[in-house]
């Protein structure tokens, strides 16, 4: 399967097309943005990681029975998908407080909040990505109902077995976040990419930050972090 | 019922204790406050039309059976009122789009949206108001979901009886907000206020807003157009 033209380019992501109609070839790229591509920088290997361990954590999620758009790895930065109708919404799913939801309720930092709280985010740069509700999903005809109570129970099957994968790697997850994209029979499945770019995580002895708040804060150092990630998790550093 | 101290003053109201445990003094201001109070004027009649506006409408609310908080109208700014726990939660219809929701979702404004939007904010000016969903309100433990599942109820029904008592004033119900609280029994009842400072309304023949937009965006005669709509709503503006 040969990658054919440029199909999207995200601040995270190139999307090409393959000679399979139903086939994307993603390349992952070394930029790392944060507040919305406002701090903007470049971090060699940080392609790679996300390559690896967001390879890692959908094969692992196939074996759990959680339809999502991966086939392949191919190389240290690319993987072969599904491609996907994108939703444009983010499914933000939270086991403790931190970040943006702190400041908008006023909870203290590392509050426990089983069960997970489930929030909406409009996928619109223009716009901010603006939390919504269900409603406001209605309104904008992004999503239908029953397949936000899909994307609900997959986003939540998705906490348990990531938890445990995290745990497993002395992690605990705080929050992530999940886009979905309907296949071409119109099922929804679990798309994008799950890597510390997407989620909070905290090491489970020292509380440290362990993913991108470290580059947003500038905290200290986000490659050793996700190598730290990556090897926990099993991966090896040196795979070609 | 003598009012006896102070029991809480807000942007638009002072609320009194009385003799009885169980009812309020409230007296409405003349100051007028937008953007969570960093825009401040007073406004001679404000007060009073609010408290007559609301008055009114919280009377034929009860006509319709909707559980509220009015006992009488006292005076031109004065009423009673039985006290309740208030929940920390305003609840918003929208019926178009105006507002803060245009410019979240990038919608059109005056866009028709039936059935109408429903949406909660945190009632809480350190945080700003915030936009907020059911899961929030849970970890806040602000109310119960079944109380929730009361308030959406109570409020479309607000919905549909304003709608029509609006309309017959040639006036359209873009959107409102409400307040509820919780009786000496426990049970969930409709509080606060509804006026021209709770509501958006737009002239149905000329579209002309007639509400607190006016003072938000220096657009008219608050003034003038708070006492059309009690004029249209069949008040007296003279009364005493
Ligand atoms: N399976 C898929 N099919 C089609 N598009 C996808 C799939 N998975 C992810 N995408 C899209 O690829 C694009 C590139 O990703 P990324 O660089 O993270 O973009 P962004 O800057 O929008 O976050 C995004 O629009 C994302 O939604
Ligand atoms: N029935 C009621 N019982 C107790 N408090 C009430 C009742 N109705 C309204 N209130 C409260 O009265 C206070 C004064 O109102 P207002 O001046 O509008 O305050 P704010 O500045 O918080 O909007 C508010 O805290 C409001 O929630
Ligand atoms: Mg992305
Ligand atoms: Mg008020």
């Amino acid at each position: 399967m040969k990658k054919t033209e440029l199909l999207y380019e995200g601040k995270a992501k190139k999307v090409f097309r393959t000679d399979n109609d139903d086939t994307l070839h993603v390349e992952y790229k070394d930029d790392a943005t944060a507040f919305d591509g406002k701090k903007k920088e470049m971090l060699s290997g940080k392609g790679r990681l996300n390559n690896e361990i967001s390879a890692l954590i959908f094969a692992k999620l196939h074996e759990l029975g959680i339809p999502n758009h991966f086939i392949e790895r191919i190389s240290q930065t690319e993987q072969r998908i599904r491609k996907a109708e994108m939703i444009p919404l983010e499914v933000v799913v939270r086991n403790r407080a931190a970040g943006s939801l702190v400041k908008r309720l006023g909870l203290e930092r590392g509050q426990d909040m089983t069960p997970p709280v489930i929030e909406w985010y409009l996928k619109d740069d223009n716009l901010g990505d603006p939390l919504i509700n269900e409603e406001h999903i209605r309104v904008l005809g992004a999503a239908a109902a029953d397949e936000l109570t899909e994307m609900k129970a997959l986003a939540l099957r998705c906490n348990t077995a990531l938890i445990e994968l995290f745990q497993n790697a002395g992690l605990i997850l705080v929050d992530f976040k999940l886009e979905f994209g309907r296949d071409h029979s119109g099922r929804i499945i679990l798309a994008d990419e799950i890597s510390p770019d997407t989620c909070r995580l905290w090491d489970a002895k020292t509380g440290d930050s362990l993913d991108k708040d470290l580059f947003r804060f500038d905290g200290g150092n986000l490659q050793g972090a996700y190598e730290t990630i990556f090897s926990r998790l099993g991966g090896l550093t040196n795979d070609v």
